[in-house]
């Protein structure tokens, strides 16, 4: 049976391709393709129909089991994925905000992305605009809000301020150099040394960064030199690094700054000095976009993925670096399969690397 | 010359008996008694005679000069001591808010209390209620304010809620377990262990506390039944130890609970895990009493010591643990430095101890 061969429409049942675990593990042994059937929908839901979903870190540290957010285990196992966008391809009766042909993105935890229908209440959708690349709406759930409501929520920032961050090159990282800029507040990036390092700071410069350092340079004096010149106290730290990088960054914010943090991507625990948080007034505090969107009204979120969608269509905010995988129309279950896995390996490479994005024809 | 020999007037000169250093460095070193002389007092200023002045911790760093607040040094030197109590004895033409009798507290940093007499611009005291006892009163503007902004600042607490707190048995934390016992707030206090530690738990018992817990059983599975069988979560943690113990009652916080750090005691730095900060929202940052002082408005602080006054008056808040040192009127200069310098000695040993007052008859 190809992709082709499915039904739309809300009076039969549909099949949806997916990538499903029956129980928590690697999710290279876990995951495999299954055909689900989805019964006719009910009146308060719509039909979807998937367009792309990444494959995010945080999906499989879920699917390992070792994430707070558990996948939503049905009779048939869970599907995985957590982002993603979706065209709506049938409503039900009494669905009230979402029509068909729009675009949709997952309003609740552990939606299951990966798969290529999907029937949901229409509460757990949020509306996005249409005028984006597919690629842009699927990677707009987790990594630009994040980027977007840390540099929003915890310090007042003004045009001139100055930031940074460590773990700069990840798609977090991307998004918080592209929205500063915009913003016009100044970034100051650490990444880890490696060998194309002058090639990743070029990189980084193009989307607006105002200053890439190594990490191994975070105590120089010379660093701490650069930081003076940019004429402004650093008044906030994101990290998602942790350890030493995090300890670093921290050395470089200025009184009455904020760290925030975001990943632990080190796995070191944070380590901080009593002395600065009393009398530089600094403060530490952690940010999970979960939460948030748990928190959260609907207004502002829709004030939020509109105020995003227009810093993309305006060319502020790219697409993350990505490899596409296409699941096409005629490919059979077993090539479904395995273009998953080989994507899903490159996306459990080390941090940093492109973004892994599944799309379907 | 003999302290009764001091002349009381605006149109005289006055001598002061102060405790005065001429640089940095170990106090028992660089302090010695001199007698100051005090020119006939400006318009604007206030001629004080000190009633009682504590040695605090932060008063022996200052000499070291390893505090961010320096002494005020001038031609004959800085006069030691940042707390205390003093009566207005006279007042110049254009002082309009004191009045001769009046109590007063310094609103200044290194306002130099160690000393008999002094003149003083009057913005740079605050007044304060004579119904209190003295020893009390020269004690009310560091340790219970900090407990004090401490339990209203960081976290919206009320009555039922549970706060937990290291170095539990210090000025600053038998202010936390009196101002919160008022308020209806429990709370959990730790203290390392030593040979005498069931008298100490009953002192702070006595005094209002709700659970108190060694140091060492911080991590064990009964502190965390104890813990959680007060009913409801911890919002609210102290810390002026770091290293292994605030990292102990980190893990002890609920979710989008505080940790606010005021002191470090153990010398070792802040250790969190990334996990904590991220999936349960918490929050650290620190607590300067000092820059709270500067900050805010002289409104805002009456409001706090009148509050104070009340819980001392209401016997909510009793005068800290201390030892009293007389300075008396027919004491040589000999002997009050002599004096001193043994309260010195206490007040330098390990934390925890007794707080050392200096009264000036």
């Amino acid at each position: 049976m190809t992709l082709s061969s499915l039904k739309l429409a809300t009076n039969y049942s549909t099949i949806s391709k997916a990538m499903v675990c029956e129980k928590h593990g690697q999710p290279k042994d876990v995951l495999r393709l299954k055909e689900l059937t989805i019964p006719k929908i009910k009146d308060d839901e719509v039909l979807v129909k998937f367009l792309a979903a990444p494959i995010n870190p945080s999906d499989i540290n879920q699917i390992e089991g070792v994430y707070p957010i558990k996948p939503r285990f049905k009779k048939y196992g869970a599907v995985g994925g957590n982002e993603g966008v979706a065209e709506v391809v049938a409503a039900g009766n009494k669905v009230k905000n979402l029509t068909v042909g729009d675009w949709v993105i997952p309003d609740t935890k552990a939606f299951g992305t990966w798969q290529t229908f999907a029937a949901s209440p229409e509460n757990e959708l949020q509306k996005i605009s249409k005028n984006i690349s597919k690629i842009s709406a699927s990677t707009i759930s987790v990594n630009p809000p994040t980027a977007y409501r840390m540099l929003k929520d915890f310090v007042n920032l003004k045009k001139g301020d100055v930031i940074i961050q460590n773990g700069a090159n990840s798609a977090v990282g991307q998004a918080v150099i592209q929205i500063a800029k915009a913003w016009g507040i100044k970034t100051i990036n650490v990444v880890r040394d490696r060998p194309n390092f002058d090639e990743l700071a070029d990189q980084l410069h193009k989307l607006g960064a105002t200053l890439v350092i190594k990490e191994e340079d975070l105590r120089a004096n010379s660093t701490r030199e650069l930081v003076k010149n940019l004429g402004s106290p650093v008044r906030l730290g994101l990290n998602c690094v942790g350890g030493k990088s995090a300890n670093g960054i921290t050395r470089l914010l200025g009184h009455n700054a904020s760290l925030v943090t975001y990943g632990g991507m080190s796995k070191q625990p944070l380590t901080f000095g009593t002395g600065p948080f009393i009398f530089k007034n600094l403060k530490a505090c952690g940010f999970w976009v979960s939460r948030w969107n748990k928190e959260a009204s609907k207004k502002d979120k829709q004030y939020m993925f509109d105020d995003l969608c227009e810093l993309i269509r305006g060319g502020y905010l790219a697409e993350p670096w990505h490899d596409e995988t296409k699941w096409e129309l005629s490919d059979d279950n077993k090539t479904l399969n395995r273009k998953f896995m080989k994507a899903l390996s490159k996306a459990g490479a080390s941090f940093g690397n492109k973004k892994q994005i599944l799309t379907f024809e």
